[in-house]
């Protein structure tokens, strides 16, 4: 699946972007360490396409990814 | 690329899994709503490359992802 694809036997970021506004986010992919990586690596996929490395341990993005998870409740 | 694959024209959640233990996940993807899905959607993919679904609004799950991005403070 295209999931397991991502799933590449590598570390997939090489530059870490220090910011970003959750508004440009489409989607983010969290990996925890395994075999493939040592870090952990957060992938956001941005609505330009381009996709960018986050610093998982960085404040800024636990509040983007809880923005992210809160934002269907706009529907409610 | 293999994430921009995944961002298929379609909700991807069918069935929610209303629990999972965080040591099960491998990586976890946040997809905000679009024109693809009208809903936030989580895909968890297991250890075991089984993909569930979680519900984006438990809190559960905002406990999960704060494990996921923590857990490469143990190598510091």
């Amino acid at each position: 699946g295209p999931v397991a694809a991502a799933r590449e036997l590598r570390c997939v970021c090489v530059t870490i972007t220090p910011g970003v506004h959750p508004k440009m986010i489409a989607s983010l992919q969290v990996t925890v360490s395994g075999p493939q990586c040592p870090n952990v690596e957060v992938v956001a996929t941005l609505k330009n396409g381009k996709q960018i490395c986050l610093d998982p341990e960085a404040p800024l993005i636990k509040r983007v990814i809880q923005k992210m998870l809160d934002s269907g409740n706009k529907q409610n």
